[in-house]
């Protein structure tokens, strides 16, 4: 086949990249990805020069990738798909704790520790604050023996792989639960903050009057064998980007509320000062399905 | 705004981009693309897995780009993209020559050259030719002073760029049309080759099973004062893989005849031994339009 126009260039597409695809589900996926794109090309009549900024854009993209930072996941996040496969991969079941966005600052391997243990290793102005909670099944039987891996920003506004000044897995660390489903550790309390805007997603939220603002959240990633794997955040109540969130990730059932406890038990039995922040928030995962 | 649901997202993300945008192309541009994405990520149900897949995909094209490797035009051209911009923006008018792609091989800053000058730096087994054509504007006057930026393989099957025992700017140059409109330069027939497939574009040719070859052809860029700069190709007459191009841009009108000659007085001029290999291309210009 030769001289292609605009009427049937993409069927022709279609056919070269359906009619040899080995896999199915492969085959769905790039001919609704080529059908889509070529829609999306056809509707804006996009320019040449605008075709040259959207390779840069996306070279950029590619380009200010490390292995410390994941522009490509800053992008679907703030493009709101991340959440749109959360959506669609976890419709709110009423059973179990619900997910959100995985986002960019995720780091495979941070230190396991026992449960009680801080993950401050450099202090900045925030307050202490005790994090625990059960991990619980539908049935609310608790799950011992569960991962729980946290990570957050300090409370200078950034996670360890951003700052070269702070000590490497600062604010990350991984709990497990005890016989009686429980975990707890000591951290700052987390603070709002602006996603990385100095690269091509910084862009694109200015060309639009978007803030890069999230507010305050601790990241979880709870895992135990025979159930699903939970991606969420424990948002932190009052904060003012809870509703203007730059990835559209807030969900009402993750917030949870930190009190100001004068507990001297407790205090004791964590190292901690009084008053500290407090936070308790249940976990429930849902058992795997066969298909996954 | 929180708790979204693959009902309202959409919708939300398109507010929150549309309304702060200062240009409205850029709006238009935006929003047809956050609404092409989403529907589809909805339409083929996207696992968690498979977005992972994506983003690393993404990030491998944008790192397999430098200075001399463009990986993400090699995935617009071998997705249809380019070709369809193409035809969007050089709709066949009937007059002047034909555009097609510009492909990731470009180069900027080739060497100026005298007409009838050799861009063969590095000789392998291919014919010599003579490639001669007039540059004119609708109504057949010639064009003086328009530029011809020309660059192909080399007939290895490999562009300077990507072989580094081959000297800089082999197969590369751009000459100028003298006081009748025409242009001369010596180099060898280009051969069909493969575009890279040991990038991403690779990996993607492969699960559809399409090859990654491209007929024969030299690159131009044409460009004078006045007039639209022409991005094209000259395919070689015969070529095997004229209909099953890697990235859809054979267009009839740019197949070139190359002939077998034993003219004498020609091979004297352009220093040739006889017989040699003869391309006779002219060029048609358009003159700028007010708007562009």
């Amino acid at each position: 086949m030769r001289d292609f126009t605009i009427d049937n260039l993409t069927e022709i597409v279609l056919e070269e990249y359906g009619s040899g695809a080995k896999d199915p589900r492969y085959k769905q996926v790039i001919t609704s990805l080529i059908r889509h794109l070529h829609a999306f090309v056809k509707d804006v009549e996009l320019t040449e020069e605008e075709w040259f900024k959207a390779i840069m854009f996306l070279t950029r993209t590619g380009q200010t990738c490390d292995d410390k930072r994941q522009e490509f996941i800053l992008l679907s996040d703030t493009l709101g798909v991340s959440m749109l496969v959360d959506a669609i991969n976890h419709p709110k079941s009423g059973k179990g704790t619900e997910s959100t966005v995985l986002g960019p600052f995720y780091v495979k391997g941070a230190p396991e520790y026992e449960n009680g243990a801080s993950i401050i290793k450099q202090q900045y102005a925030g307050e202490v604050a005790l994090v625990q909670g059960k991990v619980t099944d539908p049935d609310g039987a608790p799950i011992t023996g569960a991962k729980l891996d946290v990570w957050q920003t300090a409370a200078n506004g950034y996670y360890d792989v951003q700052d070269p000044t702070m000590p490497e897995d600062n604010m990350r660390g991984i709990f497990t639960t005890d016989a009686d489903g429980n975990y707890a550790f000591v951290t700052e309390k987390p603070l709002s903050y602006s996603i990385p805007t100095d690269g091509p997603v910084g862009d694109l939220l200015r060309a639009s009057d978007r803030h890069g603002m999230r507010p305050a959240h601790i990241h979880f990633i709870v895992s135990a064998d025979g159930y699903e794997s939970l991606t969420t955040h424990v948002f932190s109540d009052g904060d003012e980007y809870l509703d203007s969130d730059a990835v559209f990730a807030t969900k009402s059932s993750l917030i949870g509320q930190y009190t100001k406890s004068e507990d001297a038990d407790l205090a004791a039995r964590y190292n901690l000062s009084v008053p500290f922040s407090h936070l308790q928030f249940d976990m429930g995962l849902m058992p795997s399905t066969l298909s996954s």
